[in-house]
């Protein structure tokens, strides 16, 4: 008897050890407040840079966004000044085009002006686009592209403002925004997760790097996102990737922009936000940071059976859309090109 | 008593099945064999890719391998002769820029012409450089060819190849070459990882897209090598990542060519030539097929606990840089520069 109560007492006191790990793994011990910081949101005119915009200048920081069409600029700037916390807010919005080094490096040195010529506190990072298509359709042009507005749209300005923070010997927070498809990636994406796994890359590289000048590197890998860019993405995307994708719901941005900004304040370098980037968060975790290492534990363990046995679902679907594929193809013409 | 030996035998059971299954999975159940196969390879003139083309040569493939330098293209098409199996092996060389996609199309075309005109049953893309530094110290233009020699030397071949197998309706191999720094990354090689990474996320869309036509995809996840490139990578690389590397060894590049054909026999998807490579790939799997399972799970269990643990010691390394890093850079000019 006695000896089922220790059996009993160790399962406890383990529940409880592994509960008050877990607790305290999510405990924020240094918050970051963005109250007062400058903020600067690319892709802020729309989708998740615009929610992550509107949700920073709820928190009471200076916010300035960035993207390329004006029209939609000045509709997000509308948005932010309605959710404008004190008078003292300095919200602005500014027009470049981010897959060009130059204009990235002007857009920073713009929006610097506006607080004294000092740099943003954070730059987050939301701009990009994705363009599905089957890899035998693309050329050396798409595939260029797709790595511009996957890779370079944020690289550059990764760029030019670990720079202005070296130089100006200040510390800052890079947040770039990656997907699941930077973790791993299916048919359909070959100018997609290309761009996305080198986002990650140069993450893991700038993470170990930035610890010289006391700056952060962080990262989210989200699903899809409910967004203008989703549907546009899938107006083009094959219709075996949107049979493959059909049972997944995508997350509304503002629910996307809240993890991400807790992600940040609690000093976490990936940033999942939610159950499924999380299992593959910690199925591909090599030598990135854990989290809470017990949780992460269970969702790894989770993804190393679940993983594959979803890969060869997917496998198993796209072996069975040959036949059609090749009429698909023939009906292209694509047979008859020579390209 | 009786319960001893049948504990005894369980653990006896157990390990005998393991044994058994990790067997079963290292058997070669149907074998690629190069003999009489037409393989290409690019940077075939140096390195590894020199060393895959010796080695397809020994085992009676036609080879044909492509890279820029025509002097050094000579001689190591002079060794290839010299390992020449038989009579009516083709054996030749083609000097084409990689990095540019035209170029790339363009040598696939050349080299099928000695095989009246039919494409490579399997292309192993060798070629790519590492130019290691300071994020700081880069520019949009080291970047960006940072990417081509990691990313696009190799992706530009892959797209005219695919195209080529499928509007000839073949099936083929497509084999790219990675690093262990397209699963993780370290300071120094923010125009390095990215590209590698971008490989695994190409790699990743395409063993699943080309599924449809019948052909495979293989990416090898090697360290450092012991070749010419090495010896350049290291002359630019920052002081801090020798440090940290200064325990590793480069692997010979025939160990490497061995283990890269070995994978492709075997069908591997991701090919890790060596113990790390493998605790490495188990630790970042994903939705990655697995390779022995049981293996698989001692390599991810290493690689969960010894991974974190190395990278705590070269954050730590990288932190009491700091003043030293600083020094460099005034003395480089970098705090009076103003890109």
């Amino acid at each position: 008897m006695l000896q089922y109560l220790g059996y009993e007492n160790s399962v406890i006191t383990l529940i409880l050890s592994t509960l008050f790990l877990a607790l305290w793994n999510m405990w924020p011990t240094k918050k970051w407040d963005p109250r007062g910081q400058f903020c600067y949101v690319t892709g802020g005119s729309s989708g998740l840079g615009l929610a992550v915009a509107i949700a920073l200048t709820k928190r009471g920081a200076h916010v300035t966004i960035v993207a390329r069409n004006e029209e939609r600029l000045a509709k997000a700037l509308a948005e932010l000044e309605k959710t404008r916390q004190s008078s003292n807010q300095i919200l602005r919005s500014y027009s470049f085009s981010l897959t060009d080094a130059d204009a990235s490096h002007a857009a920073l040195e713009t929006a610097a002006k506006d607080h004294g010529n000092r740099y943003p506190d954070a730059v987050f990072m939301c701009a990009g686009a994705a363009r599905p298509g089957f890899f035998v359709e693309e050329d050396a042009k798409s595939m260029q592209k797709g790595m511009d507005n996957t890779y370079w749209v944020q690289a550059y300005t990764a760029l030019a403002y670990t720079k202005q923070l070296v130089r100006s010997q200040t510390s800052g927070k890079l947040v770039f925004t990656c997907s699941i498809l930077g973790y791993m990636s299916l048919i359909g994406y070959s100018t997609y997760s290309p761009g996305k796994h080198a986002l990650r890359g140069l993450a893991e590289s700038l993470r170990s790097e930035l610890i010289l000048y006391n700056s952060s590197v962080h990262i989210m890998f989200s699903g899809n996102i409910d967004s203008p860019g989703y549907v546009e993405e899938n107006r083009t995307k094959p219709k075996i990737t949107l049979e493959i994708e059909s049972t997944d719901k995508p997350t509304a941005p503002d629910v996307l922009a809240k993890e991400l900004i807790y992600g940040v304040q609690r000093g976490d370098f990936h940033i999942a936000p939610d159950m499924l980037s999380n299992i593959i968060r910690s199925s591909t975790t090599g030598a990135t940071p854990h989290h809470n290492v017990l949780l992460d534990v269970l969702y790894a363990l989770i993804g190393w059976i679940g993983l594959p046995l979803w890969r060869r679902g997917v496998d198993s679907t796209v072996l069975k859309h040959r036949k059609e594929h090749k009429d698909y193809l023939a009906a292209r013409g694509f047979f008859k090109s020579t390209d």
